[in-house]
């Protein structure tokens, strides 16, 4: 074997090692690694300085992740492969509900558990709406007791941990009533920047990307028994609507506020509707691209 | 553009953000590694908690990352694409020498010079043997004043740096004769597993491997004007000479100890014998896969 290491059978001695992979899942998927991984070096013609330059970039990756920062689900995001995998994931879906989106690195499992209708932020000014809908199953049906979660920016385009991460704001947990509608007062939100104070933020400027997220609302919906979906509403009259630096948007999420809307069960505000749709929870279970960083880092 | 993000267009989408990049090999680069990245996930139909494991191991990999351990380049060496790169690299040379082998995570710039023929070593009792030879460039000629870098483990496997970092040992910088000669005396090597300690290690075990590397001396050999040589000789007896873990072996750099050697010009020692062939130095210049771990962390 020795005799025949060269720049293409490489490749075939690295599976060759690691062909005594006791998990055929964990083997299926370096295989394939380490095939595209050498592919792309092979393709580029990688030079030993390009190598080194690669490795301090991944190496500074890691080091910029703190227990309240993922920078490696941030690079993930913008290259594309969390949405990917994303929807990877609702493709195998056997029955299909509401798309799901990007988790983010802002979600908090911890939020405040409110009655219909409810204020979510505590700022005394700022442009007010309401968001209302239904829960229903993939036949229309509604679900009652649905679990239907938010978070969002406020309308300067910062979370409550990028402010004070000691107080919680623009944040509920909501309850769908017996006809599985679900309705909340919060701010409009604002886009935002990503991080750009770390080497992501290096890779984003080199590549000339403006590094905004269109203006957006998360919500992760569930019910025993559903898929839960963790998704996010984007607002179509964003400047980066077409151009989300995370690539998080998928047209069937795209909303809009109505000025005047007679059917919100919340009077005299701009309103947004949007009814999500569970599947029936099938054998791959659920599953998020984006968690919780704190859980990340310290695993 | 959004309208048609999916798990098919979305390598597209993020080709197009990309499209700015103002350096074109930077552009080159990231546009093959995204797409090569993005055709893995496909292949394997990579689900969220496969993603949030890799995120997770990678994280792990840059905070095990110190000063002097840079588990990023274990990962390189062990998925071979280390050794990938080094073979590319002797592949562009115009002219060949003397094959090139991973730099390895303990070099120090700050060797000892010493005189010809001298020992490397402070242990009062080992295995002791002669390495010696020539110098030349590509058409066979001498090279007088080359430098000569050596470095290596001692009988039991274990560097200078793992065992006190205060201390300099097995470490030498020699100048070749005017006949393009070098000798000195050595302790013959012994192998060694990589470190197990990290999340490579934990890689390591999952896929089966034993992780040893098989005994070797590491080599840096120069002259203004030619192309510098990083290498390492193999000893061809090693149980692992076969299933080196970073795939640094190449056949020409295999070597034995000769119990007898009449043309050594240290006698009565067993002896290796290797000359180095320096190539003229070309346009690309000179290149390393492995440079000095801290390097790189502190970058």
């Amino acid at each position: 074997m020795i005799t025949k290491i060269d720049e293409h059978t490489i490749t075939d001695a690295a599976l060759e090692q690691m062909a005594t992979t006791k998990n055929a899942r964990l083997k299926e998927i370096m295989d394939s690694l380490v095939k595209h991984l050498h592919a792309f070096a092979r393709e580029v013609d990688l030079t030993p300085q390009e190598w080194l330059d690669g490795i301090s970039f991944l190496t500074a990756v890691g080091q910029t992740c703190t227990p309240i920062r993922q920078e490696f689900i941030l690079l993930s995001d913008t290259l594309g492969l969390s949405s990917l995998v994303n929807h990877l994931h609702d493709r195998r879906a056997i029955e299909h509900g509401t798309k799901t989106s990007l988790l983010g690195p802002f979600y908090r499992q911890d939020g405040p558990a409110l009655p219909l209708g409810s204020r979510i932020f505590s700022k005394e000014e700022g442009p007010e709406i309401a968001i209302y809908g239904k829960v229903t199953d993939g036949a229309g049906r509604p679900l009652s007791g649905a679990t239907v979660q938010i978070w969002q920016t406020d309308d300067e385009g910062a979370y409550d941990l990028q402010k004070d991460a000691s107080k919680m704001d623009l944040r509920g947990v909501f309850q769908t009533d017996s006809q599985g509608n679900y309705s909340l007062r919060t701010l409009l939100p604002m886009g935002y920047m990503i991080p750009m104070d770390g080497p992501v933020g290096d890779m984003i400027r080199a590549q000339g990307r403006h590094g905004y997220r269109p203006a957006h609302i998360h919500f992760l919906v569930g019910k025993p028994g559903y898929r839960e979906v963790v998704t996010a509403l984007y607002l179509g009259n964003d400047e980066h609507i077409d151009s989300d630096t995370v690539f998080g948007v998928t047209e069937s999420l795209v909303t809009s506020v109505k000025a005047n809307d007679p059917e919100s069960p919340i009077p005299n505000l701009p309103a947004i509707q949007f009814n999500f749709v569970l599947a029936a929870a099938g054998e791959q279970g659920t599953g998020r691209v984006g968690a919780d960083p704190a859980q990340i880092v310290k695993k």
